[in-house]
């Protein structure tokens, strides 16, 4: 789709640079643009490419568009303007509306939704307007999911579980199986402790591919509006999540954590249960956050790697710590004895 | 469903304080429970909210029994109790038995068994009687599962698998891919090794969603009785877990592994390839386990995590324990001279 | 299915020792051979094994060749001889060509592709010769597939995704879901990045249960030649991986990461963003990689595991390694101080 920079502009604001008329079919980095093809410049780090850049224009803030060799859209938060722009571009005519006949659904389902092929939507189903529900989804008994949502293909939703407008949710997400609940009985056998809660998402949030989220135990687990999770990540029962946290792939949250508003979780972190994290905390990819967090801010507990040789060298030492520790204290202990008496 | 405290003690046992007409129509913990719900105290640490709790009845101890403000069932073993009547309580009617017009069923099933829509299940299975398949499951040839068993929708089990009686098996989880098994020849290229074994999982097992048993390569991947695993398990191939073994999410589990009977691991926890764990081992969350375990007890590895600058300041030294403890000795040396000749 | 020596030899090449009409069922190893049944010795650690063995046959080095009491194929690279021989001997008939009744097809499709139950293929897909696409796989719009693919049950590729020949992909693999592209607005919400990339996969890629491979922003997500996928990994946008390069189950590769050729990256490694892996590096399981890594060569970055006593005693310590660098540089003045005074 070719839009002008006058059009651009009259949608999303921003002081145009340049010829209003110039045509863009699309968006690219700097370095890769080709002519007919719009960019951005947000992080000051690329600010060299923008001299030798073939766009035919850039997304910039004041301070850059003077160095900027070519028509430019100047706007206090680049990134931001990138983002809202790319969703335009990239709109397509969404799936038809209906209900594919291949699908087998036991629910009324208004008119505008559209249901993909041998999809299966159980009973006493709610779907809001517009929503749509990709080829194979699974939809349990009782579930409810509001207006305009993007389901794509192969996703699982069970039972009683309910999900806020707007939600996007890709291919292998599982939403509402059994948390992982056992009593021990003295025979060391495991029983299962029923888990009748459901799983309760708000507005607004992306779930991405293969990840999972767990039913509570005995009441719910809540996800709040415009949370951002990437694939492959574990939700375990009872976890709540505030509001516009984002949380990278592969992470894991054990049973009953409560993470806040505005929290940033990097890739692989691992959040033990039953802990708080405060609203603002970021945590870095890969640490494991064994107790509560009560002020926002950046937590890290990861180990750097080293050549395998010297890794072996230096990670033995690990077993050795407090001992290291108590022959410091032994020398400090012999030392000051012998200043003593110099 | 409603049920009487009289009921229940019937059924389960345990000393009836109070008025066994009292009727309770769910569980709930102390601190949420309503009129009406029933209450447990397994862990004393809640134990102040006994004195408040408007639960119409507490499971909980013969010690906790006095303090009890309103009607108890006393059992040793609060925890055990609640977990076999939260099973009781949250019974619904099973799917309805049969065949689903929508499944393509290339076997004979029992008619007690469900088929649910859009079931696939290839030619020479075998299903035990009473047994739940739900949505979209695929179940390749030659599968045999036992009776009773609960498979959620969306379930892959691979050609040739086999599977106990009374497992539940929930969605997303694949049992039996290929096992990642190659020989590289000295281009570099990898040749693939044929993995003919298959996975042979015992009575009583339940699988979490997205979770992943691959089969053998010439011999089984074996998961013993009364084994649960929690969701997006990674289990490689020719592993062996022992009956009653319990594992957290996100755990990896490298080929050809034995974990013994009885054991738990922590969430995320990664036991590497060809080591032997004992009976009886608990391996901490986030722990890495690179060599065998010969002796029951806990095991953990892993770093704490404090607030990024404090990181900085502390792990860079990391790379230079083995130069600290160098340090260390040579200042004992020196020391020991100066001691010497005082 | 039987084979006999001399007609392995015929095909795979060797020298044979002992008696070429010998005739073998199928593999094992060393330890578990059956009569009949074909073994190896390709690790020197099992050459203990080989005198006790009740194989037929051997597949191993000539250094080895004199101690083997049965028939033998004599071979400079045995466990690659045995990963040829092991595709061949497990070789079944395909699944029939053509496509499934219950099927939903949108494209032309050659007849010699095999389209099986309850799959979804969308409009203007490509598919290669030979190709065996599996039960409810979903293949969305524009997507290619190369000759003599095989994908398993249950797998998803979003639209426009390309893959090229000879690809094994297993159940529940995710290829093209949206990468994790978010700008935050000034109140704190996230606003969606669209991500208008591909995910471009090579000839000989195997894509292990689970795994995920996400679209690229911009610009593709690109999966080299022959490279190995195991379970449970994540893929995110942008990542470039080399050729033949091997990857064990849970690891992680945040966006735009460039993993080199011939790499191998242990189960549950983690790589950051935006870093670039030089060819033939290998990183050890569990280890987080935060910076480019410039030279081929073995990584390593994790922690000893102890017991959980032990481990409370050492870890402890690393919250004060910069104090113990202090003390240490605190006692080497103080000594010198004295050793000059002597």
């Amino acid at each position: 789709m070719t839009r002008r920079l006058d059009e651009i502009v009259a949608r999303f604001g921003g002081d145009l640079r340049g010829d209003g008329s110039i045509a863009v079919t699309g968006l690219a980095t700097l370095e890769t643009a080709t002519a007919g093809q719009l960019s951005f410049l947000a992080n000051t780090k690329y600010r060299g490419q923008l001299a030798t850049t073939r766009a035919a224009a850039v997304i910039l803030s004041a301070e850059m568009a003077d160095q900027c060799p070519v028509a430019a859209i100047v706007t206090p938060q680049p990134y931001l303007y990138f983002a809202h722009l790319s969703q335009w571009l990239a709109e397509g005519p969404p799936p038809p509306a209906g209900i594919h006949p291949s699908a087998v659904v036991e629910s009324a389902i208004p008119a505008s939704v559209s249901v993909g092929p041998q999809v299966w939507i159980a009973a006493d189903v709610e779907l809001g307007e517009n929503t749509v529900i990709g080829a194979q989804c699974r939809i349990g008994a009782g579930v409810r999911i509001g207006a305009d949502c993007r389901i794509y293909p192969g996703v699982t939703v069970y039972a009683g579980c309910r999900i806020g407008c707007r939600a996007i949710i890709h291919s292998g997400a599982v939403i509402g199986a059994d948390g992982f609940g056992f009593a021990r009985a003295p025979d060391g056998t495991w029983v299962k402790i029923a888990q009748t809660g459901c799983v309760v998402i708000g507005d607004d949030v992306e779930i991405g591919a293969n990840t999972t989220i767990d039913r509570g135990a005995l009441e719910d687990t809540i996800i709040g509006d415009g949370v951002k999770l990437d694939n492959q990540i574990q939700v375990a029962h009872n976890v709540q999540i505030g509001a516009h946290t984002a949380i990278a792939g592969c992470v894991g949250i054990a049973g009953s954590a409560t993470i806040g508003a505005g929290c940033t979780l990097g890739g692989a972190a691992m959040i033990l249960g039953h802990l708080t994290l405060a609203d603002g905390v970021n945590v870095s990819s890969g640490t494991l956050v064994g107790k509560s967090i009560t002020m926002p801010g950046s937590y890290t507990g990861t180990v750097p790697f080293m050549a395998h040789d010297d890794w072996l060298k230096n990670f033995s030492r690990l077993r050795h710590l407090d001992a290291m520790a108590d022959k410091i204290r032994a020398l400090e202990k012999r030392l000051a004895e012998l200043e003593k008496n110099r």
